[in-house]
C-alpha cells in the first residue's frame, strides 16, 4: 500500500456509501500504439468516477491496481501514475494506497468509494412512464475517436485532436450528476456501453418503455467532418446510438423541470438534451426497437 | 455490477474505514495446474481480510475485478465466484459488486473497505523498544506446501495436505486480530512476504530494533515430515523465517500482557508466540541480520 501500511485508513466520506471498480485491460480496452500511460491513468480513473457520478454520488477515495509485464519501464509506470493523480485531481479523489503485481499484459484498475450527494442514491430503476428522457454533452465521440485512432485517418484536424480527446481522455460528469440530483432527476445511468444498450438497462430496470426522437439525439459535430473524410467508415447518428465511451449521462426527469435542469448545467458549461419520453411500453429509437439498434450498431461498428 | 447499478450502496460500516486491495496473478501468484477456481477466489478474499485484520480492523464489503481469457470456461468463473462467496462468508464480508474483463491472462483482484475494531487502527509504527514480539500459528506452512505442490512430493500424507492447505486456502486472523485489538497491541503486520521481510518493515515502522530468538519461532510441525522425504528441497527454519503467505499476525505488547493475550487467543484456538523482544537498534533473527536472514531465504528457497 503507497500509505506504507496493510491499508488506507480515513474518516468515512458519510455514513452511505456508493463503491465500484473498473479494471482497463492492454489491447482490449487501450493499445499501447496510441494510448500512453498518462491516458491510461486518467481514463481508469474517468470511468470509475462516472459511475459514481451515474449513481448520484460524489467520488472520494480510490486504491488502484497495476498488473505490469516485467519489461514495462518505470516511466511507464510514472506516467500511469501521473494520469491518476491528475483525474484524481479533477474529481477530488483521494488515492489512498494500492497494489503493484507482475503479469504478462497491463491492467490497470481503480476501485472507487463514494457518497451519494442527496439522501438517497439515484437508482436505474426509478423511471415512471411520461417523463422527460434526457442526455447530457453530445453522444458517438469517443466511437469516433477509436475510428480516427484504428484507422488511417489524419489526426492534425482540431476536428479529430476532440474526437481523440473523447476516446483517451474522457471526462466523468460529477458536478453535472449533483446538479441533476438537486433538480429530481428520477433514474440515471452512465453511458458507457452506447444509448441503445444503456437506455435498455435503464427502461428495464425501470420496468419503463421509451420513444427516443432519433433526430433529438446530439450526435458529436466532429462525426460530421470525419464521415467527410471517411464515409465508408462511420455513420455519425449510428455512433451517436451505439458507441460506447461516451460517460455521458443519461437521466429521466418530470417534464415541467426539464428548462430549469437545462438552466442549471448550462452553468457549468454543459448542454443537456431532451430526447424522448418514456412511455408504457415499447423501447423505440426512431422507427427501430432498441434491439434492432444494438444489432446494427454491432454490425457496423464492428463487423468492418 | 452484480448490484444491478453503476456503483454498490450500503451503510457505512462505520464513520471510519480501512481499504485495501491485492490482486492475483496466473503463473505469478497461482498455477493452474494445482490450484482450483475455488481456491483462487478463497485466497484472494483470505490476502485482503488478511490486510484489514493487520490494521486491527474487521472486513465488511468488498467489491471484485475479474480478468479473464476468452477460453475461460464458465465453470471456471463459477468456481472462483464460489470460493469468493465462500471466504466471504467466512470472515463476514458482503461482496457488493464487481467488473468482468476479457484478457490474455486470469487476473483476480479484490478490494475490501472495513472498519478498525477500536478507536484507531494498529499502525506498523506503534512499536518501542522493550515490548514482547509475538506471532500467532505457525510460520513456513505456506512455502512448504508451494515446494509440495511445485517438486514430485506424494501429496497423499496428512502432512502434505495440511502443507498445501496452508498454501491454496489461508487463513486470514481475523477474530484473533479484534482480541489482540482489545488487549493492546503497540503495531501489527500481517506475515504476506514472510517474518524477515515483515519485520523489517515492522521495525522500520517503528524505528526500534529486535532481537529474536530463532529456536521460539513456531516452526509449521509439518516441515520436518516435508524435510524427510526431500532434505535437499527445504530447511524447515528457513522456511518459516523466509517463506511467504503464511498470513499469521505479527505483533507487539507490553510484555505484562502476553499471557492475557494468549489465554484470549487459545480460547479461539489459535496458538500465539513470543519469539522476542524489541530493542533500542539491531534487527537480529538468531545471530544474524534481518538482511542477511532475506538474503539466505531467496537464496535457500529460489536458487535450487
Amino acid at each position: 500500500m503507497w500509505s506504507g501500511d496493510d491499508a488506507a485508513f480515513f474518516p468515512a466520506p458519510s455514513d452511505r456509501l456508493l463503491l465500484t471498480t473498473d479494471a482497463m485491460v492492454q489491447d482490449v480496452d487501450f493499445r499501447l500504439a496510441y494510448c500512453s500511460g498518462e491516458d491510461v491513468g486518467w481514463k481508469v480513473v474517468a470511468v470509475n468516477a462516472s459511475d459514481i457520478a451515474a449513481m448520484g454520488g460524489r467520488p472520494a477515495h480510490a486504491v488502484a491496481t497495476l498488473c505490469l509485464p516485467a519489461t514495462t519501464k518505470v516511466s511507464f509506470v510514472d506516467d500511469v501514475m501521473t494520469g491518476m493523480a491528475a483525474g484524481a485531481e479533477r474529481w477530488g479523489i483521494d488515492l489512498v494506497g494500492g497494489d503493484i503485481s507482475e503479469g504478462r499484459e497491463i491492467v490497470v484498475s481503480l476501485s472507487l468509494l463514494g457518497a451519494p450527494v442527496g439522501n438517497a442514491p439515484v437508482l436505474r430503476s426509478g423511471a415512471r412512464p411520461g417523463e422527460a428522457v434526457c442526455v447530457t454533452g453530445s453522444l458517438g465521440g469517443a466511437a469516433g475517436g477509436l475510428v480516427v485512432l484504428e484507422q488511417a485517418i489524419p489526426q492534425d484536424e482540431p476536428a479529430a485532436r476532440a474526437l481523440i480527446a473523447r476516446q483517451l481522455r474522457p471526462t466523468a460528469r460529477v458536478q453535472e450528476a449533483a446538479a441533476l440530483v438537486d433538480a429530481g432527476v428520477t433514474a440515471m445511468i452512465d453511458l458507457s456501453d452506447g444509448l441503445a444498450v444503456d437506455l435498455g438497462h435503464l427502461t428495464a430496470s425501470s420496468s419503463v418503455g421509451c420513444r427516443i426522437e432519433a433526430e433529438a439525439i446530439p450526435v458529436d459535430p466532429n462525426l460530421l467532418w470525419l464521415e467527410g473524410q471517411a464515409p465508408d467508415a462511420i455513420d455519425p447518428l449510428t455512433a451517436a446510438i451505439t458507441g460506447g465511451e461516451d460517460f455521458e449521462l443519461l437521466f429521466t426527469i418530470q417534464p415541467r423541470l426539464f428548462d430549469d435542469v437545462k438552466a442549471g448545467l448550462a452553468e457549468l458549461g454543459t448542454a443537456v438534451t431532451r430526447i424522448g419520453a418514456t412511455v408504457e411500453s415499447g423501447r423505440l429509437i426512431g422507427r427501430d426497437d432498441l434491439t434492432t439498434w444494438r444489432q446494427q450498431g454491432w454490425q457496423h461498428l464492428r463487423n468492418r
